[in-house]
Protein backbone atom coordinates (compact mmCIF):
# COMPACT_ATOMS: atom_id res chain seq x y z
CA UNK A 1 0.00 0.00 0.00
CA UNK A 2 1.49 3.39 -1.01
CA UNK A 3 -0.07 6.32 1.09
CA UNK A 4 -1.06 9.61 -1.46
CA UNK A 5 -1.05 13.19 -0.62
CA UNK A 6 -3.05 15.50 -2.49
CA UNK A 7 -3.59 19.04 -2.31
CA UNK A 8 -6.79 20.21 -3.91
CA UNK A 9 -9.79 23.49 -4.13
CA UNK A 10 -13.20 23.80 -4.76
CA UNK A 11 -16.23 26.15 -5.13
CA UNK A 12 -18.22 25.17 -2.35
CA UNK A 13 -21.63 26.40 -3.98
CA UNK A 14 -22.45 23.61 -6.10
CA UNK A 15 -21.54 20.97 -3.55
CA UNK A 16 -23.37 19.32 -0.14
CA UNK A 17 -20.11 19.96 1.73
CA UNK A 18 -17.02 17.14 1.82
CA UNK A 19 -18.32 14.56 3.40
CA UNK A 20 -20.12 11.69 1.33
CA UNK A 21 -23.69 11.18 1.32
CA UNK A 22 -25.84 9.09 -1.14
CA UNK A 23 -27.77 10.77 -3.38
CA UNK A 24 -25.96 14.42 -3.15
CA UNK A 25 -23.08 15.57 -4.68
CA UNK A 26 -20.47 16.52 -2.48
CA UNK A 27 -16.43 16.56 -2.65
CA UNK A 28 -15.10 13.64 -1.58
CA UNK A 29 -18.06 11.50 -3.63
CA UNK A 30 -16.82 13.32 -6.72
CA UNK A 31 -13.26 13.06 -5.86
CA UNK A 32 -13.55 9.13 -5.09
CA UNK A 33 -15.90 8.93 -7.77
CA UNK A 34 -13.61 10.51 -10.28
CA UNK A 35 -10.39 8.69 -9.33
CA UNK A 36 -11.89 5.74 -9.59
CA UNK A 37 -12.37 6.38 -13.16
CA UNK A 38 -9.20 7.79 -14.27
CA UNK A 39 -7.17 5.14 -12.50
CA UNK A 40 -9.84 2.24 -13.44
CA UNK A 41 -10.07 1.33 -10.04
CA UNK A 42 -12.52 -1.98 -9.35
CA UNK A 43 -14.02 0.28 -6.83
CA UNK A 44 -13.37 3.70 -5.91
CA UNK A 45 -10.87 4.59 -3.17
CA UNK A 46 -10.82 6.23 0.25
CA UNK A 47 -10.41 9.52 1.11
CA UNK A 48 -9.51 11.31 4.31
CA UNK A 49 -9.04 14.95 3.88
CA UNK A 50 -7.98 17.73 6.69
CA UNK A 51 -10.85 19.44 7.32
CA UNK A 52 -14.44 18.46 6.43
CA UNK A 53 -16.45 21.43 5.23
CA UNK A 54 -19.64 21.87 5.38
CA UNK A 55 -22.32 22.06 2.55
CA UNK A 56 -21.02 25.66 0.55
CA UNK A 57 -18.17 26.48 1.88
CA UNK A 58 -15.28 26.88 -0.15
CA UNK A 59 -11.32 25.77 0.03
CA UNK A 60 -8.21 26.05 -1.84
CA UNK A 61 -5.68 24.60 0.87
CA UNK A 62 -7.35 21.44 1.65
CA UNK A 63 -5.49 18.30 1.89
CA UNK A 64 -6.39 14.76 1.70
CA UNK A 65 -5.00 11.24 1.05
CA UNK A 66 -5.83 7.73 -0.29
CA UNK A 67 -4.25 4.78 -0.11
CA UNK A 68 -3.58 2.79 -3.47
CA UNK A 69 -1.91 -1.12 -3.86
CA UNK A 70 -0.35 -0.59 -7.00
CA UNK A 71 3.38 -0.61 -8.60
CA UNK A 72 5.17 2.41 -9.53
CA UNK A 73 4.10 5.33 -7.09
CA UNK A 74 5.66 8.41 -8.05
CA UNK A 75 4.45 7.73 -12.10
CA UNK A 76 1.07 6.92 -10.84
CA UNK A 77 0.73 10.49 -8.41
CA UNK A 78 1.89 11.88 -11.84
CA UNK A 79 -0.42 9.96 -14.59
CA UNK A 80 -3.15 10.59 -11.46
CA UNK A 81 -2.68 14.53 -11.25
CA UNK A 82 -2.91 14.72 -15.04
CA UNK A 83 -5.90 12.93 -15.59
CA UNK A 84 -7.66 14.40 -13.01
CA UNK A 85 -6.66 17.67 -14.11
CA UNK A 86 -8.34 16.80 -17.67
CA UNK A 87 -11.78 14.96 -15.89
CA UNK A 88 -12.79 17.05 -13.02
CA UNK A 89 -15.74 19.53 -13.57
CA UNK A 90 -14.45 23.01 -13.27
CA UNK A 91 -15.45 23.43 -9.37
CA UNK A 92 -13.13 21.43 -8.15
CA UNK A 93 -9.53 21.19 -9.05
CA UNK A 94 -6.47 18.94 -7.40
CA UNK A 95 -3.59 21.14 -7.31
CA UNK A 96 -0.83 18.13 -6.84
CA UNK A 97 -0.48 14.59 -5.88
CA UNK A 98 2.37 13.10 -4.08
CA UNK A 99 3.97 10.26 -2.06
CA UNK A 100 3.00 10.92 0.96
CA UNK A 101 5.65 11.09 3.90
CA UNK A 102 5.74 8.05 6.38
CA UNK A 103 3.48 8.81 9.06
CA UNK A 104 1.61 11.05 7.12
CA UNK A 105 -2.35 11.52 7.62
CA UNK A 106 -4.33 13.94 6.55
CA UNK A 107 -6.61 14.38 9.37
CA UNK A 108 -4.49 13.25 12.70
CA UNK A 109 -1.26 15.01 11.41
CA UNK A 110 -2.25 18.18 10.67
CA UNK A 111 -0.96 20.48 13.24
CA UNK A 112 -3.37 23.30 12.25
CA UNK A 113 -6.03 24.84 10.50
CA UNK A 114 -6.56 28.79 8.75
CA UNK A 115 -9.40 29.63 7.41
CA UNK A 116 -10.56 33.05 5.84
CA UNK A 117 -13.48 34.94 5.46
CA UNK A 118 -14.72 37.70 3.86
CA UNK A 119 -17.66 39.99 4.44
CA UNK A 120 -18.54 43.38 3.04
CA UNK A 121 -20.90 46.03 4.99
CA UNK A 122 -21.17 48.23 2.13
CA UNK A 123 -22.09 47.84 -1.48
CA UNK A 124 -20.79 44.21 -2.33
CA UNK A 125 -19.00 44.01 -5.54
CA UNK A 126 -20.54 41.62 -7.48
CA UNK A 127 -17.29 39.97 -8.74
CA UNK A 128 -16.40 39.35 -5.11
CA UNK A 129 -20.46 38.26 -4.39
CA UNK A 130 -19.55 34.04 -4.71
CA UNK A 131 -17.13 34.68 -1.91
CA UNK A 132 -18.03 37.17 0.25
CA UNK A 133 -20.70 37.48 2.59
CA UNK A 134 -23.21 41.13 2.69
CA UNK A 135 -23.62 42.33 6.44
CA UNK A 136 -25.93 44.41 7.80
CA UNK A 137 -25.16 47.36 9.56
CA UNK A 138 -21.45 49.32 9.69
CA UNK A 139 -18.98 47.41 10.94
CA UNK A 140 -16.04 48.67 13.13
CA UNK A 141 -13.10 46.64 12.53
CA UNK A 142 -10.68 47.50 15.07
CA UNK A 143 -13.12 47.08 17.75
CA UNK A 144 -14.20 43.16 16.03
CA UNK A 145 -10.95 42.75 16.38
CA UNK A 146 -9.83 43.55 19.48
CA UNK A 147 -12.62 41.62 20.30
CA UNK A 148 -11.75 38.39 19.08
CA UNK A 149 -8.13 38.60 20.82
CA UNK A 150 -9.90 37.37 23.87
CA UNK A 151 -10.83 34.27 22.53
CA UNK A 152 -7.23 33.22 21.74
CA UNK A 153 -6.21 29.90 23.40
CA UNK A 154 -7.27 27.00 24.75
CA UNK A 155 -10.87 26.75 25.37
CA UNK A 156 -14.03 25.06 24.98
CA UNK A 157 -16.03 26.36 22.24
CA UNK A 158 -19.34 24.55 22.98
CA UNK A 159 -21.06 27.98 22.01
CA UNK A 160 -19.47 27.75 18.49
CA UNK A 161 -20.12 24.25 17.75
CA UNK A 162 -23.17 22.69 16.35
CA UNK A 163 -23.46 19.54 19.05
CA UNK A 164 -21.79 16.22 17.91
CA UNK A 165 -22.59 13.03 20.10
CA UNK A 166 -18.94 12.66 22.14
CA UNK A 167 -16.61 14.69 20.77
CA UNK A 168 -15.06 17.21 22.44
CA UNK A 169 -15.48 21.44 21.67
CA UNK A 170 -12.13 22.35 23.35
CA UNK A 171 -9.66 23.71 20.73
CA UNK A 172 -7.02 25.75 20.59
CA UNK A 173 -7.41 29.28 19.02
CA UNK A 174 -4.03 30.09 17.91
CA UNK A 175 -4.50 33.62 15.64
CA UNK A 176 -7.29 35.84 15.17
CA UNK A 177 -6.92 38.33 12.80
CA UNK A 178 -9.44 41.04 11.33
CA UNK A 179 -8.78 43.95 8.70
CA UNK A 180 -10.30 46.28 6.54
CA UNK A 181 -9.13 45.14 2.85
CA UNK A 182 -7.91 47.86 0.20
CA UNK A 183 -11.38 47.19 -1.41
CA UNK A 184 -13.52 47.91 1.38
CA UNK A 185 -14.32 44.47 2.34
CA UNK A 186 -13.44 43.06 6.38
CA UNK A 187 -11.21 39.62 6.29
CA UNK A 188 -11.36 37.59 9.73
CA UNK A 189 -8.46 35.13 9.39
CA UNK A 190 -8.26 32.31 12.00
CA UNK A 191 -6.20 29.76 13.18
CA UNK A 192 -6.51 26.88 15.55
CA UNK A 193 -5.31 23.30 15.92
CA UNK A 194 -9.14 22.50 15.00
CA UNK A 195 -12.33 23.31 14.19
CA UNK A 196 -15.45 21.77 15.49
CA UNK A 197 -18.25 21.79 13.11
CA UNK A 198 -19.40 25.52 12.17
CA UNK A 199 -17.25 27.03 14.55
CA UNK A 200 -15.38 29.80 12.05
CA UNK A 201 -19.30 31.13 11.27
CA UNK A 202 -20.06 31.10 14.58
CA UNK A 203 -17.26 32.84 15.62
CA UNK A 204 -17.44 35.32 12.64
CA UNK A 205 -21.26 36.18 13.29
CA UNK A 206 -20.68 36.96 17.27
CA UNK A 207 -17.72 38.91 16.07
CA UNK A 208 -20.26 41.12 13.50
CA UNK A 209 -22.29 41.45 16.46
CA UNK A 210 -19.57 43.40 18.56
CA UNK A 211 -18.41 44.98 15.75
CA UNK A 212 -21.39 46.64 14.72
CA UNK A 213 -22.20 47.62 18.21
CA UNK A 214 -25.17 45.32 18.80
CA UNK A 215 -22.90 43.48 21.68
CA UNK A 216 -20.12 44.19 24.07
CA UNK A 217 -17.25 42.67 24.77
CA UNK A 218 -18.26 41.18 27.77
CA UNK A 219 -20.80 39.14 26.22
CA UNK A 220 -18.54 37.17 23.59
CA UNK A 221 -16.26 36.36 26.65
CA UNK A 222 -19.20 34.96 28.15
CA UNK A 223 -19.73 33.01 25.60
CA UNK A 224 -17.14 31.21 26.50
CA UNK A 225 -18.94 29.58 29.56
CA UNK A 226 -21.66 28.44 27.82
CA UNK A 227 -22.01 24.80 27.64
CA UNK A 228 -24.03 24.83 23.83
CA UNK A 229 -24.99 27.13 21.43
CA UNK A 230 -27.96 28.75 22.05
CA UNK A 231 -30.15 30.01 19.65
CA UNK A 232 -29.37 33.81 19.83
CA UNK A 233 -25.75 33.25 18.26
CA UNK A 234 -25.91 34.22 14.59
CA UNK A 235 -23.54 32.26 12.27
CA UNK A 236 -22.30 33.64 8.97
CA UNK A 237 -23.22 32.31 5.88
CA UNK A 238 -21.37 29.59 4.16
CA UNK A 239 -19.89 30.82 1.34
CA UNK A 240 -18.04 33.64 3.11
CA UNK A 241 -15.80 31.01 4.31
CA UNK A 242 -12.76 29.79 2.57
CA UNK A 243 -9.86 26.07 4.26
CA UNK A 244 -6.94 28.33 2.75
CA UNK A 245 -4.18 26.12 4.55
CA UNK A 246 -3.60 23.50 6.58
CA UNK A 247 -0.02 22.74 8.22
CA UNK A 248 1.68 19.64 9.29
CA UNK A 249 5.12 18.85 11.37
CA UNK A 250 8.19 18.06 10.07
CA UNK A 251 8.53 14.53 8.36
CA UNK A 252 10.11 13.13 11.72
CA UNK A 253 7.05 14.20 14.10
CA UNK A 254 4.69 13.27 11.90
CA UNK A 255 3.52 9.78 13.98
CA UNK A 256 4.38 11.29 16.93
CA UNK A 257 1.71 14.04 16.13
CA UNK A 258 -0.96 11.30 14.61
CA UNK A 259 -0.76 10.04 18.49
CA UNK A 260 -1.34 12.66 20.18
CA UNK A 261 -4.44 13.87 17.51
CA UNK A 262 -6.23 10.90 18.28
CA UNK A 263 -6.45 10.88 21.97
CA UNK A 264 -9.04 13.23 22.78
CA UNK A 265 -8.66 16.51 23.72
CA UNK A 266 -8.92 17.75 27.19
CA UNK A 267 -8.57 21.08 29.42
CA UNK A 268 -5.03 21.01 31.49
CA UNK B 1 -31.25 68.85 -16.33
CA UNK B 2 -28.69 67.75 -14.01
CA UNK B 3 -26.04 65.28 -15.01
CA UNK B 4 -25.46 62.59 -12.70
CA UNK B 5 -21.98 60.39 -12.46
CA UNK B 6 -22.79 56.89 -11.43
CA UNK B 7 -19.82 54.42 -10.99
CA UNK B 8 -20.62 50.82 -11.01
CA UNK B 9 -19.35 47.54 -11.22
CA UNK B 10 -20.71 44.38 -13.10
CA UNK B 11 -19.96 40.65 -13.68
CA UNK B 12 -20.22 40.24 -17.12
CA UNK B 13 -21.09 36.38 -17.54
CA UNK B 14 -24.64 36.71 -17.62
CA UNK B 15 -25.05 40.03 -19.85
CA UNK B 16 -25.05 40.79 -23.61
CA UNK B 17 -21.88 43.48 -23.10
CA UNK B 18 -22.88 47.09 -22.01
CA UNK B 19 -24.60 48.48 -24.75
CA UNK B 20 -28.38 47.76 -24.68
CA UNK B 21 -29.98 45.36 -27.52
CA UNK B 22 -33.42 44.65 -27.85
CA UNK B 23 -34.75 41.31 -26.21
CA UNK B 24 -31.38 40.75 -24.82
CA UNK B 25 -30.17 40.96 -21.44
CA UNK B 26 -27.47 44.02 -21.67
CA UNK B 27 -25.34 46.13 -18.15
CA UNK B 28 -27.21 49.61 -20.33
CA UNK B 29 -30.59 48.24 -20.40
CA UNK B 30 -30.58 46.24 -16.90
CA UNK B 31 -29.37 49.95 -15.03
CA UNK B 32 -31.92 52.29 -17.71
CA UNK B 33 -34.87 50.00 -16.93
CA UNK B 34 -34.23 50.08 -13.02
CA UNK B 35 -33.43 53.94 -12.79
CA UNK B 36 -36.46 54.36 -14.32
CA UNK B 37 -38.50 52.01 -12.10
CA UNK B 38 -36.79 53.04 -8.57
CA UNK B 39 -37.79 56.93 -9.56
CA UNK B 40 -40.58 56.62 -10.93
CA UNK B 41 -39.68 57.96 -14.28
CA UNK B 42 -42.24 58.30 -17.76
CA UNK B 43 -39.70 56.69 -19.35
CA UNK B 44 -36.41 54.99 -18.70
CA UNK B 45 -33.34 57.29 -18.87
CA UNK B 46 -29.90 57.00 -21.40
CA UNK B 47 -26.94 56.05 -19.85
CA UNK B 48 -23.83 57.05 -20.86
CA UNK B 49 -20.55 55.05 -20.18
CA UNK B 50 -17.17 55.28 -20.49
CA UNK B 51 -15.94 52.16 -21.85
CA UNK B 52 -18.47 49.86 -23.46
CA UNK B 53 -17.64 46.30 -22.53
CA UNK B 54 -18.07 43.11 -24.64
CA UNK B 55 -20.28 40.02 -23.87
CA UNK B 56 -18.55 38.50 -21.32
CA UNK B 57 -16.53 41.25 -19.78
CA UNK B 58 -16.78 42.54 -16.24
CA UNK B 59 -16.07 45.81 -14.93
CA UNK B 60 -15.31 47.22 -11.18
CA UNK B 61 -14.84 50.74 -12.29
CA UNK B 62 -17.15 51.72 -14.69
CA UNK B 63 -18.16 55.14 -15.00
CA UNK B 64 -21.48 56.18 -16.31
CA UNK B 65 -23.75 59.50 -16.64
CA UNK B 66 -27.47 60.28 -17.06
CA UNK B 67 -29.31 63.40 -16.97
CA UNK B 68 -32.52 64.29 -15.29
CA UNK B 69 -34.75 66.91 -14.75
CA UNK B 70 -35.64 66.68 -11.52
CA UNK B 71 -35.56 68.98 -8.45
CA UNK B 72 -33.20 68.87 -5.53
CA UNK B 73 -30.32 66.56 -7.40
CA UNK B 74 -28.06 66.52 -4.10
CA UNK B 75 -31.50 64.44 -2.43
CA UNK B 76 -31.72 62.55 -5.53
CA UNK B 77 -28.28 61.20 -5.93
CA UNK B 78 -28.68 59.54 -2.13
CA UNK B 79 -32.06 58.25 -3.04
CA UNK B 80 -30.90 56.86 -6.20
CA UNK B 81 -28.04 54.80 -4.86
CA UNK B 82 -30.50 53.42 -1.68
CA UNK B 83 -33.02 52.59 -4.15
CA UNK B 84 -30.49 51.13 -6.22
CA UNK B 85 -28.69 49.17 -3.82
CA UNK B 86 -31.85 47.16 -3.17
CA UNK B 87 -33.81 46.76 -6.59
CA UNK B 88 -30.46 45.76 -8.71
CA UNK B 89 -29.66 41.70 -9.24
CA UNK B 90 -27.17 40.57 -7.59
CA UNK B 91 -24.36 40.94 -10.76
CA UNK B 92 -24.35 44.85 -11.19
CA UNK B 93 -23.56 46.99 -8.63
CA UNK B 94 -23.66 51.21 -8.46
CA UNK B 95 -20.73 51.65 -5.40
CA UNK B 96 -22.11 55.75 -5.80
CA UNK B 97 -23.98 58.58 -7.67
CA UNK B 98 -22.98 61.90 -7.61
CA UNK B 99 -24.09 65.23 -9.14
CA UNK B 100 -21.43 65.56 -11.86
CA UNK B 101 -18.80 68.60 -11.83
CA UNK B 102 -20.09 70.95 -14.68
CA UNK B 103 -18.28 69.98 -18.24
CA UNK B 104 -18.60 66.10 -16.79
CA UNK B 105 -18.84 63.23 -19.57
CA UNK B 106 -18.39 59.61 -18.65
CA UNK B 107 -17.12 59.17 -22.38
CA UNK B 108 -15.45 62.25 -23.82
CA UNK B 109 -13.86 63.60 -20.80
CA UNK B 110 -11.91 60.20 -19.91
CA UNK B 111 -8.09 60.62 -20.00
CA UNK B 112 -7.69 56.88 -19.47
CA UNK B 113 -8.77 53.17 -18.80
CA UNK B 114 -7.06 51.26 -16.93
CA UNK B 115 -7.97 47.01 -17.63
CA UNK B 116 -6.81 44.24 -15.82
CA UNK B 117 -6.59 40.53 -17.60
CA UNK B 118 -5.86 37.30 -15.48
CA UNK B 119 -4.76 33.85 -16.97
CA UNK B 120 -3.50 30.56 -15.79
CA UNK B 121 -0.78 28.56 -17.33
CA UNK B 122 -1.18 26.26 -14.23
CA UNK B 123 -4.16 24.36 -12.23
CA UNK B 124 -6.94 26.63 -12.28
CA UNK B 125 -8.16 27.68 -8.88
CA UNK B 126 -12.11 26.87 -9.35
CA UNK B 127 -12.88 30.22 -7.05
CA UNK B 128 -11.07 32.69 -9.83
CA UNK B 129 -12.22 30.38 -12.31
CA UNK B 130 -14.93 33.06 -13.44
CA UNK B 131 -12.89 36.09 -13.69
CA UNK B 132 -9.34 33.84 -14.68
CA UNK B 133 -8.61 32.37 -18.19
CA UNK B 134 -6.69 29.00 -18.77
CA UNK B 135 -4.30 28.71 -21.36
CA UNK B 136 -2.68 26.11 -23.25
CA UNK B 137 1.38 26.13 -22.49
CA UNK B 138 3.36 27.84 -20.27
CA UNK B 139 4.26 31.14 -20.16
CA UNK B 140 7.67 32.67 -19.81
CA UNK B 141 6.05 36.07 -18.22
CA UNK B 142 9.35 38.08 -18.42
CA UNK B 143 9.31 37.76 -22.07
CA UNK B 144 5.60 38.43 -22.10
CA UNK B 145 6.32 41.53 -20.32
CA UNK B 146 9.50 42.48 -21.99
CA UNK B 147 7.24 42.06 -25.42
CA UNK B 148 4.36 44.29 -24.21
CA UNK B 149 6.99 47.05 -23.92
CA UNK B 150 7.36 47.91 -27.86
CA UNK B 151 3.63 48.50 -28.28
CA UNK B 152 3.51 51.58 -26.22
CA UNK B 153 3.22 55.09 -27.08
CA UNK B 154 0.96 56.14 -29.98
CA UNK B 155 0.44 54.17 -33.04
CA UNK B 156 -2.50 52.32 -35.16
CA UNK B 157 -3.78 49.55 -33.08
CA UNK B 158 -5.99 48.29 -36.40
CA UNK B 159 -4.26 44.68 -35.72
CA UNK B 160 -5.80 44.54 -32.56
CA UNK B 161 -9.34 45.91 -33.37
CA UNK B 162 -12.44 44.51 -34.46
CA UNK B 163 -13.40 47.09 -37.48
CA UNK B 164 -15.64 49.83 -37.30
CA UNK B 165 -16.87 51.53 -40.08
CA UNK B 166 -15.44 55.04 -39.75
CA UNK B 167 -13.72 54.64 -36.40
CA UNK B 168 -10.07 55.30 -35.94
CA UNK B 169 -8.22 52.80 -34.76
CA UNK B 170 -5.29 54.95 -34.02
CA UNK B 171 -4.61 54.52 -29.80
CA UNK B 172 -1.61 55.29 -27.12
CA UNK B 173 -0.93 52.78 -25.19
CA UNK B 174 0.48 54.03 -21.78
CA UNK B 175 1.01 51.38 -19.66
CA UNK B 176 1.44 47.54 -19.87
CA UNK B 177 2.76 45.41 -17.39
CA UNK B 178 2.72 41.53 -16.82
CA UNK B 179 3.57 40.11 -13.90
CA UNK B 180 3.16 36.55 -11.89
CA UNK B 181 0.90 37.03 -9.17
CA UNK B 182 1.73 34.70 -5.33
CA UNK B 183 -1.05 32.56 -6.16
CA UNK B 184 0.75 31.55 -9.88
CA UNK B 185 -1.91 33.22 -11.72
CA UNK B 186 -0.41 35.74 -14.59
CA UNK B 187 -1.63 39.41 -14.26
CA UNK B 188 -1.87 41.48 -17.73
CA UNK B 189 -2.44 45.14 -16.94
CA UNK B 190 -2.97 47.46 -19.64
CA UNK B 191 -3.32 51.66 -19.63
CA UNK B 192 -4.74 53.64 -22.69
CA UNK B 193 -6.69 56.68 -23.67
CA UNK B 194 -9.04 54.61 -24.92
CA UNK B 195 -9.29 51.14 -25.93
CA UNK B 196 -10.80 49.98 -29.30
CA UNK B 197 -12.96 47.29 -30.13
CA UNK B 198 -11.80 44.02 -28.11
CA UNK B 199 -8.26 45.59 -28.26
CA UNK B 200 -7.36 44.67 -24.50
CA UNK B 201 -8.22 41.06 -25.31
CA UNK B 202 -6.28 40.53 -28.97
CA UNK B 203 -3.70 41.97 -26.98
CA UNK B 204 -3.78 39.75 -24.46
CA UNK B 205 -3.88 37.03 -27.07
CA UNK B 206 -0.72 38.02 -28.59
CA UNK B 207 1.09 38.81 -25.90
CA UNK B 208 0.32 35.10 -24.89
CA UNK B 209 1.33 33.87 -28.23
CA UNK B 210 5.13 35.80 -27.50
CA UNK B 211 4.92 34.42 -23.67
CA UNK B 212 4.64 30.61 -24.80
CA UNK B 213 7.29 30.92 -27.35
CA UNK B 214 4.89 29.77 -30.26
CA UNK B 215 5.91 33.34 -31.86
CA UNK B 216 8.46 36.26 -31.43
CA UNK B 217 8.86 39.68 -30.40
CA UNK B 218 9.57 40.48 -34.07
CA UNK B 219 5.77 39.01 -34.95
CA UNK B 220 3.95 41.25 -32.47
CA UNK B 221 6.16 44.53 -33.45
CA UNK B 222 5.26 43.30 -36.64
CA UNK B 223 1.36 43.89 -36.07
CA UNK B 224 1.09 46.86 -35.67
CA UNK B 225 1.92 48.13 -39.45
CA UNK B 226 -0.72 45.38 -40.60
CA UNK B 227 -4.15 47.05 -41.62
CA UNK B 228 -6.85 45.26 -40.20
CA UNK B 229 -7.17 42.22 -38.02
CA UNK B 230 -5.91 39.02 -39.47
CA UNK B 231 -7.69 35.60 -38.62
CA UNK B 232 -4.06 34.28 -36.94
CA UNK B 233 -4.16 36.81 -33.84
CA UNK B 234 -5.83 35.02 -31.14
CA UNK B 235 -8.28 36.77 -28.85
CA UNK B 236 -8.16 35.95 -25.38
CA UNK B 237 -11.21 34.74 -23.52
CA UNK B 238 -14.03 37.63 -22.27
CA UNK B 239 -14.12 36.36 -18.85
CA UNK B 240 -10.40 37.08 -18.00
CA UNK B 241 -11.04 40.74 -17.96
CA UNK B 242 -12.12 43.69 -15.75
CA UNK B 243 -12.36 47.24 -16.59
CA UNK B 244 -10.29 48.35 -13.41
CA UNK B 245 -11.00 52.34 -13.83
CA UNK B 246 -11.06 55.52 -15.60
CA UNK B 247 -9.00 58.60 -15.42
CA UNK B 248 -10.79 62.00 -15.33
CA UNK B 249 -8.97 65.07 -15.17
CA UNK B 250 -9.42 67.99 -12.62
CA UNK B 251 -12.67 70.22 -12.92
CA UNK B 252 -11.30 72.80 -14.47
CA UNK B 253 -9.69 70.66 -17.36
CA UNK B 254 -12.86 68.69 -17.99
CA UNK B 255 -14.39 70.93 -20.97
CA UNK B 256 -11.07 71.42 -22.51
CA UNK B 257 -11.06 67.32 -22.84
CA UNK B 258 -14.58 66.87 -24.19
CA UNK B 259 -13.46 68.83 -26.98
CA UNK B 260 -10.22 67.18 -27.39
CA UNK B 261 -11.48 63.56 -27.38
CA UNK B 262 -14.48 64.49 -29.68
CA UNK B 263 -12.08 65.59 -32.51
CA UNK B 264 -11.00 62.52 -34.38
CA UNK B 265 -7.71 60.99 -33.29
CA UNK B 266 -4.32 61.42 -35.48
CA UNK B 267 -1.07 60.13 -36.22
CA UNK B 268 0.98 63.56 -35.81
Amino acid sequence: MTRFRLDLGYDGAAFHGWAAQTGLRTVQGELETWIGRVLRLDEPPVLTCAGRTDAGVHARGQVAHLDLDLPEPEDLARTLQRRLRRALPEDVAVFSVEVAPPGFDARFAAIWRRYRYHLSDGVLDPLQRHTTAAMRGEIEVARLHHAGQALLGLHDFAAFCRAREGATTIRRLQELRAERLPDRRIRVEVRADAFCHSMVRSLVGALVEVGTGRRDDSWLVGLLDAEARSSEEPVAAAHGLVLEEVGYPSVDQLELRVAEARARRELP
